[in-house]
């Protein structure tokens, strides 16, 4: 399907518009990536706790490209359309010392191995990666990438680890296969990049990582000269052809006058919860409330209060029907 | 259906536990509630924007009740079983100077009346409020109650209008008939108290109001003894039978180190993207952002920038299968 190809070895660690391109494609092209995971080929299915400290930080978080696209210039929009997303049969998800919404919680790194059931085989578990089999608790499996980018106007080098008005690592559970992500162009031929494929995630990536993975990506990249409203990443989510919850969620809140308190409080309930009923440990039930839990802002305007929620699709339990 | 009910004009504009209950009742049993909408009855269908500076504020978000609850205890559970709500067949959006995510940009008083497809009829009106006929934006009844609440444990007078984590003004939409919400009861009798109809909201309520309506709302209200891990609100949505949208949505992002500033911005984007595809006015988008868009918290973890996003579902411009 695709003209181009990118390989694991062409990335980059910084937005950094000065970087030259590894392919140059016209507007309307489809390109395939190769990526490793976000943690740069260091954490494979071998790996144990103990050794996330000792990653490398400098080279995590890389993307692949950049990808110039002819007539891109700024002030254009570029439309990323998500053709496909494949992972590995193999994911991680990690709690490293300082990084989560509830860092300062929990101080200890963690690291969970997950097989994720990619190719058609034992019914019950293709399309998921079990949490914890015994629990019946398992992840319906949704691949995207977690960073999506273009260069920035501005020139010097930025870190691939926070987001920008321009992308990155947005994190958004939504651009999955079938979505498409708008981005807001400041450099010519738009410079795009991608990387941080994640099998799954909810809302908030909560505990800082979701489930990591090496990922195969093919996307189809548009300049649009008539979108200037797109000052910050928009994205259109393709229709759903069956209810992605049909057993309803369980949620729990924050209510607090800060709205990072609130959220913590809305996630610190949702561990309490999943540990009381499901006889989880503390840090197993962060990292699900990480790959499968949903933060929302119930309510913003009745001060002094917000009211954030945690809602835990209660499909995961094994109660789907 | 319920042995017991409550009128209009049995409620208050406090959250006290020195208030004399209107009612007692055992655990489990159901009541029905006659509330007035928010205004306490100052806003009808013939009310104009300008009238909005008069309404006596002081007599603002009652709600009706309270209710002892024989058993209730502080430190025990009380589950709120919604039964069902029914709205009237109007409601009303309000822009209050003051009030809202983007109080400051949007200072001006503002006023829309709706009508609510209540009762079966024209088959695409019902179940519906029309937001623009003539454009074929329409919004799906979903009711609420925005108040449900218990006396806080704490002695003296406390306003009605924020939310608490005894519940209050929570205004979260998904607290429609079938879902479950748990509170943690501070007084003897726990004190429960309901108000504040919404026919549809989204998650924020950003412009500061709902589909603001009379309602008519019965609860089953049950004393648990051992939910001891319920802090804060905490509730259970209902399966659904259907997608909810099956067109998916058009979302807006804010990135910013201010989490309440990345909420605006979405918030300001969405505004910006709806009146330049759908020429409406920055206010009206607004008010269609309040009753149908969701905040959702993309990513909470990537520092120092945090990605909030302002979801619409397509299905409320008329392409819904």
């Amino acid at each position: 399907m695709s003209i181009h190809t990118v390989k694991r070895a062409q990335s980059h660690l910084v937005w950094d518009n000065s970087i030259p391109p590894v392919l140059r494609v016209n507007s309307g092209e489809t390109i395939t990536f190769d990526c490793l995971d976000a943690s740069n080929g260091q954490v494979t299915s071998d790996t144990q706790a103990q050794h996330l400290a000792t990653l490398n930080f400098a080279s995590l978080d890389q993307v692949n490209g950049p990808i110039y696209v002819s007539t891109a210039e700024p002030g254009d929009t570029l439309q990323i359309d998500v053709l496909d997303v494949q992972t590995a049969d193999w994911g991680w998800t990690g709690i490293f010392p300082g990084f989560g919404i509830l860092a300062d919680e929990f101080a200890v790194p963690e690291l969970k191995i997950w097989s994720l059931h990619t190719s058609e085989g034992e019914e019950e578990s293709y399309g998921y990666a079990w949490f914890d089999k015994s629990k019946g608790i398992k992840i319906p499996l949704k691949p995207l990438a977690g960073e999506m980018g273009v260069a920035p106007g501005e020139k010097g080098a930025f870190s691939t680890i926070p987001p920008y008005k321009t992308g990155g690592n947005i994190d958004t559970k939504h651009l999955s296969k079938g979505s498409t992500l708008y981005l807001p162009i400041e450099a010519e031929g738009a410079l795009f990049s991608v990387g941080d494929g994640h099998a799954a995630q909810g809302d908030g990536e909560v505990c800082g990582t979701a489930i990591e993975t090496p990922m195969k990506i093919t996307v189809r990249l548009t300049v649009l000269k008539d979108k200037q409203y797109v000052k910050t990443p928009h994205f259109q989510t393709p229709p759903t052809t069956k209810s992605e919850s049909t057993d309803g969620y369980y949620c729990t809140t924050g209510v607090d006058p800060d709205i990072r308190e609130a959220t913590r409080s809305a996630v610190r309930n949702m561990i309490a919860f999943l540990s009381a009923e499901y006889s989880l440990k503390p840090v197993e039930s962060y990292m699900l409330c990480s790959v499968a839990g949903d933060l929302r802002m119930h309510e913003v305007v009745d001060m002094p209060n917000y009211v954030i929620g945690m809602m835990i699709p209660r499909s995961i339990f094994g109660h789907s029907s």
